[in-house]
């Protein structure tokens, strides 16, 4: 991280087409939904009999959603698949293809588009998806990056937001506020590094952190972990821009109300320390922080036996009337009324 | 064009979410295959039996695609919307749904995003297409818009750019150039309005061409035509960067060469007579003016018949062996071998 492009082609050397041609020319396409990718008007797909098609997307802006001089280019791509295939698996759904534009400013070069590829591709492979097709295009300012992914699901058989019953008990997979911590700790770098850059990153002992933001992956295992359980979640979210903002969405979506425990919040220990270290409370970055990328979701409470002994789920709370509103419970039982602080994008 | 916007809510008045709703909350899903629209992880979408889907995608980027000083928002919406369909015609295919994302600087007003969003409606509603998603957030610099389209053709009968036969005729539809000749219009009145605002931009006699550039239209119409007579194209393509640059690719894709004839090219008298007065060629302007979004199709000779009475469709050449590369032939007979001077977005 912080260092220069080794080596410097500038993107002018191929034309538009030279450049799709060159970074497309290799790829695979492995699922059998896709009948056609890149290089005509349009993609083709094919889909089994009985599925749903899901679509969702994603526009990534330089300056507002990440930070070139500490993101290295390979982890951007990934991370911009990872988080469109989260908003699939956030619906039961398995992703199967991806659509990516790029517009690129003239101070990126060949080889940093190849690595940004790169990512891209390994996100691809390690999620079996496949990139079917995208525009690229040069821009007046940064990169900017919209991902489409397209995926499928059993006919009927999407997990929406509105759909959670009153008594559900909530639960999140894995732990929360991490990729906040990691985010606050290559802030922090960036600027000793702006003022001195003799002086070397200093990340030692936040690999975690800083993994769960520039590298989060999608919850495909929970998605695969519930299917196999035969447990289908009455309501789901991935999370995104928070905790806070998105039990929110399910609530008002559902027309419901919640009561969360603070206690009950998981919290890596890496992500307590360095909270602390930051004199912030680590609740408030896991309810706030964002980007953590975990499936939110609601059960039945006749299915607590189901999920109960599975260390990577936590039940936080359950679902209440809407008259009840959104209520957090602190560790010595006070009571607190739960504000969306997700990220606002217009605010900034 | 070239005013102010009457009314200027800023931005941050709504946060994402909020701004969001304000632009979604009255779309109206009318296709069937069109499950859950806006408000999820993902949309849904139910494809007919026995139809393939379609998908593309474009990133459009202020000042590299589009000038604000002279697009009305509520023509970059339109414009934006119909070259996507564009692209689905162009595989004889019927757009259906459509995600918008849209990265939007801080000199916008919530009403300049309201015109946008009212070009990118009209255009669903006339080609009957809905809007199921999408992304909102704010940029550095200027307006991205990001358009992806998902569409529907028979299985098996997407019509590809690599399938046209050695002696296929070479058609087009409408006529080619005016886009290119509007927009040297709108740049000329730019710079006399720069010089002097007090000149008002002298536009009369240019409203073909200047819809051309600003209001362009997809060739459902053709679609509807082919499909009803029967004849089914042999590759197609639609001319976004300038005949020149399409029929290569449709050459090129196919393994084939061919031979276009100068004196078959349509132009409309509006473009040929901006063309002198600008002193351009008008043939140049036609074969590499680009955004005129007509279809370039092949259709075996057999089939002429089907054709030779549309006075909206043209015969303008015929495919011919590889080793006969891309070739012209002048109004005096005599033969020059065609070059790609499609636009180049990174040499520019």
């Amino acid at each position: 991280m912080f260092q220069e492009q080794a080596r410097n082609t500038p993107l002018n050397q191929f034309g538009e087409f030279g450049l799709i041609k060159h970074l497309t020319e290799k790829i695979i396409l492995n699922n059998k939904s896709s009948i056609k990718g890149v290089g005509d008007d349009a993609a083709i797909i094919r889909p089994d009999e009985g599925k749903d098609i899901l679509t969702s997307t994603d526009l990534l802006v330089e300056g507002i959603h990440f930070d070139v001089s500490y993101t290295p280019m390979k982890h951007l791509g990934y991370k911009a698949a990872v988080v469109n295939f989260s908003d699939i698996y956030a619906m039961m759904g398995q992703p199967k293809q991806m659509l990516v534009s790029m517009a690129i400013s003239s101070k990126y070069t060949v080889e940093a588009i190849e690595e940004l590829y790169q990512g891209l591709l390994l996100a691809c492979q390690y999620y079996n998806v496949d990139l079917i097709g995208g525009d690229t295009t040069s821009s007046v300012y940064g990169l900017n990056l919209s991902i489409t992914v397209i995926g499928e699901v059993n006919k009927d058989k999407a997990v929406c937001r509105n759909t959670a019953q009153k008594g559900d008990l909530i639960v999140v997979s894995g732990d929360l506020g991490g990729a906040y911590m990691g985010l606050q700790i290559l802030e922090r770098e960036k600027a000793v590094f702006k003022d001195n850059p003799e002086i070397q990153p200093d990340l030692q002992g936040f690999d975690y952190i800083i993994e769960r933001q520039l590298k989060p992956e999608a919850r495909k295992d929970v998605v695969e972990k519930l299917n196999e359980s035969g447990l289908r979640p009455t309501a789901m979210i991935d999370i995104s821009d928070g905790l806070s903002s998105e039990i929110m969405h399910l609530c008002s979506q559902s027309g419901l109300g919640c009561k969360l425990y603070e206690d009950k919040i998981p919290i890596d220990p890496s992500t307590f320390n360095t909270a602390r270290e930051f004199d912030l409370d680590p609740t408030t970055c896991a309810m706030n922080g964002g980007e953590d990328y975990e499936l939110l979701f609601t059960v039945a409470q006749a299915d607590y036996d189901k999920i109960k002994n599975d260390p990577d789920l936590t039940v936080i709370g359950y679902m209440t009337d809407a008259s009840e509103a959104f209520v957090l419970v602190d560790k010595n039982g006070g009571v607190h009324e739960l504000k969306a602080q997700g990220w606002k994008v217009f605010n900034g």
